[in-house]
């Protein structure tokens, strides 16, 4: 383990023209230090702010709407890691089935039974409306933030998986999604 | 912040003194080997724990503590993201409302109304006292760990939003929060 | 998609031979384009995929299972992150007690509490089961995503910590899980 002050951190070039797969061990570059293939395969950063047009209170399949902003820069990374933050705390982001719409309207019936909302709610934060600590509750619960890996220029999720937004509002407002892209 | 339409990348080594913004598109850096622009501007990794005094039982406001830690740090970065993971198994981290602490004190009264504790629980694992078994359902319904985007040297997150400890034990104890930073 | 056992992976050149720890600021490496000591240190991103065997209803501690698959990859890397994405959507991952099973049972028993299953449900999916619906509201409840740091080589949990593989389904089916391993 470390020691609970100290840091550790490293700045670093690359030299390599294309990832390798080999398996279960780690490629090691060969020595180059040409620029042009430094250019082409370096690790990458990519980050982009995303505003979601205001949806109705309840579950909602985003994956079409995400990849239409991020698709074209997805397929520049090999391998990698996508990160999806919402910057909001009455709305979510989870990972659940993308086919059956009725999963998602039974999802939404779940927590809606879970949290209290209303005139049986204990709520003590209660100005924003009866709906709002609900929401943050629900916020909570799913949480706000996912990371999907980067394989071949896709997100690897599974077959039956979707990006979902769930709106705990019954005021739909317009919700900014921070997309960070990392990778080779 | 930035703006809601441009895309932040860089490909390594870096050879310019700031990050460029284009429109969807990952910026590819103009070939150089000068070491110091690339020493300069390489990925960078940065690690530390941070231990975070003891707290009474309910969900705390914590991005004071922590930008007190890193806050110097995450200028270093242009594009990145910040990881917290707390050690432990009976208090939580998540992301909720920074301003109105109601919110957080009604967060606690629904963890304890939605996890059974004391005579009327049905839990088999005791021998740590009644809070327990409690405790560690909260820390997976809420998680350990939080990925936050840093943008412009920043936590990138909304308006509203902030960093909570969730300490579910009703003895206080410190708690640790390894903070791993990685960006360019 | 990648196959199921391979590993895709690039090491970048780093300037330094070894890390180096200094308090609360960013290490910015010396200038040399030595390849060796690049190659050797340089960042790395490993990508592999696991499938787990079927597994009955309930939570499963699978760490030694990770970490057989993984283990040797992670000594490779001196500080990074270790991401695990569940491709399903009735199954969850999470981090809780890797001691006392009792909280694994506890755990599955809050879980069937919680979510409605059988006959007293108002699910709308219910063609694939009365199973199905409650797994993929408990899939959303725990998340299918965990990134874990490391530190010199090692997954950095704290003591009690453990990984855990929650089946939300009464028909035990493998599972995949891609492991996506970055850092220097």
């Amino acid at each position: 383990m470390q020691s609970s002050l100290s840091f550790l951190s490293v700045a670093k070039p690359l030299s390599v023209s294309s990832p390798v797969r080999i398996k279960c061990s780690l490629f090691t570059a060969p020595s180059t230090t040409d620029p042009n293939s430094m250019a082409a395969s370096g690790p990458k950063w990519a980050q982009k702010t995303i505003t979601l047009p205001p949806q109705r209170r309840g579950c909602h399949l985003i994956t079409p709407k995400i990849m239409k902003e991020i698709g074209q820069d997805l397929s520049g990374f090999n391998c990698g890691l996508a990160h999806l933050f919402l910057q909001h705390t009455s709305a979510s982001l989870t990972i659940n089935e993308n086919y059956d719409s009725d999963v998602r309207t039974d999802t939404e019936t779940f927590l809606n039974r879970i949290v209290p909302e209303g005139a049986s709610a204990p709520w003590r934060h209660t100005l924003e409306g009866p709906d709002d600590m609900p929401a943050h509750i629900k916020s909570s619960m799913f949480g706000c933030q996912l990371s999907i890996p980067i394989t071949n220029g896709k997100l690897n999720m599974g077959t039956w998986q979707g990006i979902w937004l769930c709106e705990h509002r019954d005021e739909p407002t317009a919700r900014k999604v921070v997309v960070t892209l990392n990778g080779i």
